[in-house]
C-alpha cells in the first residue's frame, strides 16, 4: 500500500508547491517508497486532524501518522534501515538538522519576502482569503508592500547563498558525491518559488542554479516535471 | 614527537586567536593528539613557506605538512581513523562543509565586521601595520569606520545565529549528542572575538553562549584557559 502525503496544492489541484511537502517528496522517492500524493489545502485541517496539528506534510504509513518534514525524513529513515539512506548515519543526521534549520530561520523567509505575493494567485479562494491574512499579520504590512522593492533586494538575498555556494566548489551534492536529505531540504525549499513564482531568483551562471538543475533531473525528474505557473 | 601547529599569536606570543587555528586546536585535542603549538605571525611568511602558502594553521606531522584546517581536518581524520572521529563518516563530513562554508562566508565576516579594529591592539607593531593596510583594503574604508556603529548592529549579527540556536532547540551539540568537528568549527570561530575583543556578541540568556560555555569547557578548558584581551 503506497503511502499517503497530504501536500499542499493550488486552485490547481496538479499545482504542489510547499517547500516541506517537497522535502518529504525527494525523501520518498530516495527510499524508493510508492506514494499517493493527496492534494490538501491550508483550510483542510480536519483532514489531517489525526496528525493532531493543522500543517502539511503529514504521511501516513499503514497505520503510523507522522506530520512535519523532519519527523518525517527521521521516520523514514528509522522504518526502512535498507533502503537508501538520507542521512548516511547519526553524525550526518546531526550535521543535517544545521542544513535543515538554515532553510528554515534564512532561505525560506528570505524567499518568502521576495514570492510571498505571487502565492496568493494560485490559491483557492477560501485558501486565499486565509493565506493573505495570516501572512499580513506576520509581516505586519500588505503583501504587495512587502515585495515591492524585490528587483532591489534579490542580489542580497543571492548573497545569504554562499554557504551552498561555497559546498559546490567542493562537491557535486551537499551530502558528498551524492544526494541526501541535506539535498532534498534545500532543493525543497528553492522548488516552492519555481512553482508558483516567475520571478527569477537565481541567475543563470550561479552554481547553485546548475545543482538545481541536477537535483531536479533526480528520480527521473521528479522535481522538474512538477507543474509551476 | 608532537605535531608542530604554527598557530598566530599577538604581540603577547600566548595570545592566540586566529579562529582557523583554534578550529584546528579543538580538532587535534579531540584525537587526543600532542600539539606544540609554535607562535606565529603574520608576516613570517618564510617559517610556513614549506605549507606552499602564506597562511596558518599549518601543521607539520613527522614528514608531513597541511595547511588549512578543513584540510588538517580531513587528514587527521584519515592518518588516525582509529581515534575519535571528527566527522562521523563520509555523509557526517559532507555536511560539515556546508557548516564550516557557513562560518566562513557568514558567521566570520559577521564578527569581523564588529570586533576587526580590535584585533590592531593586540598585534606586534609588524603585523599591526600589515594587518590594517590589508583589512582597510578589503573593507574599503578605515577600520575605525567598519565598526563605528557595531552597537546598532549587533542585534542584526545575532539574528544571523538563527540557524544553530535552532539546532541547540533539538540537540546539545552540532554534532548530535556529543561535540565533533562542525562543533569546533563555531566555537574556534567564536574563541577568536573572544580572545581579542571586549565587546559583547552574545547576549547571556542566549541558548548559543550557554553551547559556547560548555564548549570552551571541553578537554579540560581548552578553550577556556586561552588568555584573553
Amino acid at each position: 500500500m503506497p503511502i499517503t502525503l497530504y501536500d499542499l496544492a493550488g486552485a490547481d489541484p496538479d499545482l504542489r508547491f510547499s517547500p516541506y511537502c517537497w522535502r518529504t517528496r525527494f525523501a520518498l522517492a530516495h527510499k524508493g517508497l510508492a506514494v499517493e500524493a493527496v492534494p490538501w489545502r491550508f483550510t483542510e485541517k480536519d483532514k489531517i486532524a489525526s496528525s493532531g496539528q493543522g500543517r502539511v506534510p503529514v504521511i501516513v504509513d499503514g497505520g503510523s501518522t507522522v506530520a512535519d518534514s523532519w519527523a518525517i525524513a527521521e521516520y523514514l529513515e528509522r522504518t526502512y534501515p535498507d533502503r537508501p539512506s538520507l542521512f548516511g548515519g547519526d553524525a550526518g543526521r546531526a550535521h543535517a538538522r544545521f542544513i535543515n534549520a538554515w532553510a528554515d530561520t534564512i532561505l525560506l523567509p528570505g524567499i518568502a519576502r521576495l514570492i510571498v505575493r505571487d502565492i496568493v494567485e494560485v490559491l483557492d479562494p477560501r485558501d486565499s482569503e486565509y493565506f493573505r491574512r495570516s501572512r499580513e499579520e506576520r509581516f505586519g504590512m500588505p503583501l504587495e508592500q512587502v515585495v515591492a522593492d524585490r528587483n532591489e533586494r534579490v542580489e542580497a538575498w543571492r548573497a545569504t547563498l554562499s554557504p551552498l555556494r561555497t559546498v559546490l566548489q567542493h562537491q557535486p551534492w551537499l551530502g558528498g558525491g551524492a544526494p541526501d536529505y541535506a539535498d532534498f531540504i534545500v532543493l525543497g525549499t528553492l522548488q516552492w518559488p519555481r512553482c508558483v513564482s516567475r520571478f527569477a531568483l537565481l541567475t543563470p551562471d550561479d552554481a547553485i542554479a546548475a545543482w538545481l538543475r541536477r537535483g531536479l533531473a533526480l528520480f527521473d525528474g521528479l522535481g522538474a516535471r512538477a507543474k509551476t505557473v
